[in-house]
């Protein structure tokens, strides 16, 4: 309860949404305030500087951040970010999961079977071009679809010139458009991943709250042309480590924001959008925790799913209680109506921006009317498992490839590709029984959506309850096999009409519906809340000036603030945990799951400093996606991990404080001494420490 | 994946819900077809049998059965039934939920807060009675509040007559009223429980799945005047135990099937209410985990409230899947048209009853439209927690009782004052974190189901979010105290209006829309599903004759069938398990939690008798509701005790079938063999067979 209690606490200047305050803000690298951070720390952020954070930085495609921290390609990210990859790589016998792995030589380290990370190499502002496309007299529609096609060719124009990967990002909800070019890795190979007991000791429980005592760490290397990426830029590591008060910086991909959303948009998320999509996690959630309750297999191979769905639930429980919070809503209709009182004011404005908050709000409420439906599975958006996604992949392939790359659908065109294709033909393990689940579970929650008698549900379920189709479904495809899959992508449109496998079949009953609904999100939604947003960001630049960062959209972008504890229930929490401390909460907890340390650990006590700092906090701006991020000094060394936020940071999702919400890191040092005392990964520590060359 | 597939070998003789065949029902013990066993089986039932089997039963109004299995008032039930009271009955340091119990001598016996149990003594026919007071002309409305007032003034006349509890039981959803007589106890006191670790051994895995291995049993006494009740009728211990194919019989109080709805109210059933429940269990059961997680204490005293989730989550899936199978509707409608033909067929039926059907039909889509915010939390029924619902219940006690007997509210009639009562000043503990957790996540559904802008939510939160608003109402509140709960009582509506208490408060805000929700479903859904369901009743006794047995309402039923095995996944599964098994299965999953066997029984293997028959499966008619029911002998003799159905049987609530659905029960064997071997009972182990006497 304690992180309610504590909102009352809140200041009342929690952020407005149209200004950067305090240490506010995830800032694209292209737009960092450094004469903001200059005049309040003195500290003087040089171009170099940027590049050079920049290009060590890393995003995982999976979902998550990382960092380059060795001259021969070594990233640090997550064990919840890797884990993924870990669980893939796993098998009966041998559950990297619960077990740990380290390779000793490279020779050791392992190829994960479908990582894709990305470091961002150059920004460009294509704003013009973009808005350029739009011809006068289109509607709103229209001027949607004549967007997406001149992105589209953007990004295929520069991954022809550059060979980079290359994506056309929309900030401010349709404020501004930038060309993001990333080199793209595929040859990721494991390195080093602690017992899951340590890096996620206290589980769920203790996911998101603070203090906290979890070696939240993953060790990956990139290869290039079959050798160790020969890096340009990597963070050092720290020798002394981090202080109290000291100015920090993250470097990460936010995954998702809403701070700059309109009051009644706000209010489409807090009765629409997040109870449905809540009320579908409770329910996987459940059903998984029942799946893995069947055997040790079965817990095994579902593992980090259901991580997954407890982490989003714990995460939008906390955005849900603050969008159900009257008082932060009446800070938000405040800041809107001071901004719309400013357009009111000036003619001008009124004429180009002043219907910017209705468009938006009618939008909403169209999107209200088919949510539920676009959302469902098979119909709309809803998951059938992956399997599923596989046949529905190569259907759309074959069905949009015959077409001109900028009138695909966007996650088919060219640019795309490589990414798309390492998906569709990753040889990771496919699990019937786990497949089985998750179509039961969506051919359940699709028929009850919209009722067994919908022609869809009749169409999908073909006579038998969603369990038993499912296992008919899955025991009838071969879309298990990759063969099969690269021989339906090879042949085409003609190998996807003759084939009789049975979730081809399926994704084909669906296509018609879910294309259409797609289409009517475009149309009716997602055009409309551009062409809003973008007058409103244009409002906003006009009356605030360039002091407006973007939303979050799993780019990277730069936080910084400082280490700093913070107020709970009356105590003073301090910002740095030990080992001790560790040692002290598996106590409490009678070292039974999740506070049960791992065999290396229970025994090694008295080898480790018990005052070695292990968790810290620090005000910097952060959300889901930056797990994995770099915490960096003002020397460009790494001094932290960050792996969580805590239970006051999730309001951050709607709007920013900085009383009591915290962003979560593991320290260097804890890292170093466990790699030294505890895993015996000398060569490992060597290397980040700048000991050991190539 | 198993019960599901067997789902398909399904004969295609599934009952039709107008004939019992097979042996098929849960007959009343007036109405029980004794020719037809007698027919089958060559065993013919006497009165006296009847009425002896009758007054052993138990009914425990927290929701399950019993029955007597000595002359000194001693109570055989499931562990399950009697946790509610074992967990009232804990403390932080005496958990007897974990560690078990056992009474050694009758001073050690120990009362129970605030359970009342129930043995049947008379049933009469009140049909033309409760008809006759509906006056020519009336609407369904008013026939319906007719029905009720009729119900509350024949339920008190026989208290005041017979001093015992009365209540007016609908049978066939309207079709027969009948006046059961029960002696009422609430006196009764714990004597003897296993731990949990093997009365619910497997949990939620093994829940509702076979074969089994659990020794679901606990006893109570009852007491009369102070001391033992001397038992008119108990049951006898078998010498022997039963045998594979032996007739058995169950005597209990199944809760609530639908198998006489019509096809329509199955739909509403599938697509409205189901979806509807269920997604508030899933999100419920998720709380109430991470509730747990978050200390020991915790989980201690939400243990109880959390296995009821899960087990109704579990039995609900069971219930949605076999609605969702268009095979089972089929043989449905099939039924229901022929039904319907045979109305039409008759000019004299039809005019009666050939209505009926779109009549009900009419009053689901009616309640369709209101479904969800009548189960909302507040306006509507879904729950605020258990202070809150003392709150209103001391409101609707001061507001109902100046009103004319027959015109309350009929849970507050005369005839119910003692158990109502019982209840309200329970002297069983109150947790403020668990009710804040309650009331929390009420609020919390409401706010989702109905938009917080909705002026009962904003009145609800009073401008704070939910769990904040929830912390601020516990906190607040007095009612914790039972004598605030007796002041209030007392003073009546004088003490009603004086109070400032916020939970009263709260009550009082919801009170008038939570009543005329109540009323719109009265008039508008159940009158009318009253008169519909009465008329095809009607034309079942006119066209069927007397071979039909009425829906559960958690009222005595007498089930039968014989000891046998039956085919899942194409194995042959033995009627009976055995000690060797349990110990098997333990292995099997490495003794961890909820396979671990508890210190007792994990040293005991070489005590026991590792053929000892452990739990055994019957074709006996069951549904939740009969747990803790004796499984009888033709010479009335108690062989076993129901405390679970296979997973095949959930389908029961919607149909009956006996191909694989089972009834499963503790050997009497296996319970004696534990009272002595495990836990040194010999006291007890010689009331049950009746070696001891006094």
């Amino acid at each position: 309860m304690s992180q309610l209690r504590l909102l009352l606490a809140l200041p009342v200047l929690l952020a407005l949404g149209f200004s950067a305050r305090a240490d506010e803000g995830m800032w694209p690298f292209d737009l960092v305030p450094t004469a903001q951070i200059q005049k309040k720390y003195g500290f003087a952020i040089s171009d170099a500087w940027l590049e050079h954070v920049q290009k060590s930085s890393v995003r995982f495609n999976s979902g998550g951040s990382g960092s380059l921290v060795s001259a021969n390609g070594l990233v640090m990210t997550n064990h919840h970010v890797g884990s993924g990859m870990l669980e893939k790589m796993s098998t009966p016998g041998n559950n990297l999961i619960e077990k740990g792995f380290y390779a000793k030589t490279r020779a050791d380290e392992v190829p994960c079977p479908d990582l894709e990370v990305n470091i961002l190499w150059s920004i460009e502002d294509v704003t013009a071009r973009v808005n350029g496309a739009v011809q006068p007299g289109m509607d709103d529609a229209a001027a949607g679809k004549a967007r997406r096609e001149i992105m589209s060719t953007i990004e295929s124009e520069s991954k022809d010139k550059t060979g980079l990967r290359s994506d056309v990002v929309t900030l401010y909800q349709g404020g501004r458009y930038s060309l993001y070019c990333y080199k793209a890795y595929q040859d990721v190979r494991l390195v080093m991943a602690p017992e899951k007991g340590i890096a996620f000791f206290g589980g769920d429980p203790d996911n998101f709250e603070y203090p906290r005592f979890d070696l939240d760490m993953c060790f990956f290397r990139i290869y290039e042309n079959g050798k160790p990426l020969q890096a340009e830029h990597f963070l050092a590591w720290s020798k002394n480590g981090t202080t109290d008060n000291e100015l920090v910086f993250v470097s990460g991909h936010p995954g998702r924001t809403e701070r700059l959303f309109t009051v009644e948009h706000l209010k489409f998320l807090r009765d629409v959008a997040y109870p449905l999509q809540m009320r579908n996690q409770w329910r996987r959630e459940v059903q998984l925790a029942t799946f893995r309750g069947r055997s040790p297999e079965n817990a095994r191979i579902a593992e980090g799913e259901y991580f997954g769905v407890q982490n989003s639930r714990k995460a939008r429980t906390g955005i849900l209680e603050g969008l159900q919070d009257e008082r932060m809503f009446a800070k938000k209709q405040e800041a809107e109506r001071k901004l719309r009182d400013a357009v009111a004011a000036s003619p001008e404005y009124k004429a180009q921006w002043g219907d910017a908050w209705d468009e938006i709000a009618a939008a909403e409420k169209t999107y209200a009317t088919f949510f539920e439906r676009m959302n469902a599975p098979g119909v709309g958006n809803g998951s059938l498992g992956g399997l599923y996604g596989t046949a529905r992949g190569l259907l759309r392939i074959a069905a949009e490839d015959p077409k001109e790359n900028s009138q695909r659908l966007r996650e088919y065109t060219n640019a795309r590709r490589d990414s798309l294709l390492q998906q569709l033909f990753s040889p990771a393990p496919v699990y019937p029984e786990l497949e089985i689940d998750r179509l039961a579970s969506g051919l359940q929650l699709m028929t009850e959506m919209l009722g067994a008698d919908d022609p869809a549900v009749v169409q999908a379920l073909g006579g038998l309850p969603p369990r038993l189709r499912a296992e008919q479904l899955i025991h009838g495809t071969k879309l298990g096999d990759v063969a099969e899959r690269k021989r339906l992508y090879d042949g085409k449109q003609a190998a996807i009409d003759a084939s009789k496998d049975p979730l081809i079949a399926l994704a084909k009953a669906f296509d018609a519906e879910n294309r259409a609904q797609r289409k009517r999100f475009e149309d009716e939604v997602d055009s409309k809340e551009r062409a809003g947003y973008a007058k409103i960001a244009q409002a906003q630049f006009a009356i605030y000036g360039n002091s407006l960062y973007p939303d979050a959209t799993f780019t990277l972008r730069l936080s910084y603030g400082t280490i700093k504890g913070y107020q709970q229930d009356g105590q003073q929490i301090p910002p740095f945990t030990n080992f001790a401390g560790l040692y002290q909460r598996s106590e409490e907890r009678h070292n039974q799951y999740p506070f049960e340390l791992p065999p290396r650990w229970a025994g090694a006590r008295d080898m480790l400093n018990p005052n070695t700092p292990f968790n810290f906090v620090s005000t910097c701006d952060i959300i889901g996606g930056n797990s994995g991020s770099p915490t960096i000094n003002k020397a460009g060394e790494v001094v932290g991990l960050i792996f969580d936020g805590n239970i006051q940071s999730l309001v951050l999702d709607i709007a920013y404080e900085d009383e009591v919400a915290r962003a979560v890191s593991v320290d260097t040092r804890a890292i170093l001494e466990a790699l030294r005392k505890i895993y015996d990964c000398q060569a490992m520590a060597d290397e980040i420490e700048g000991k050991r060359k190539g």
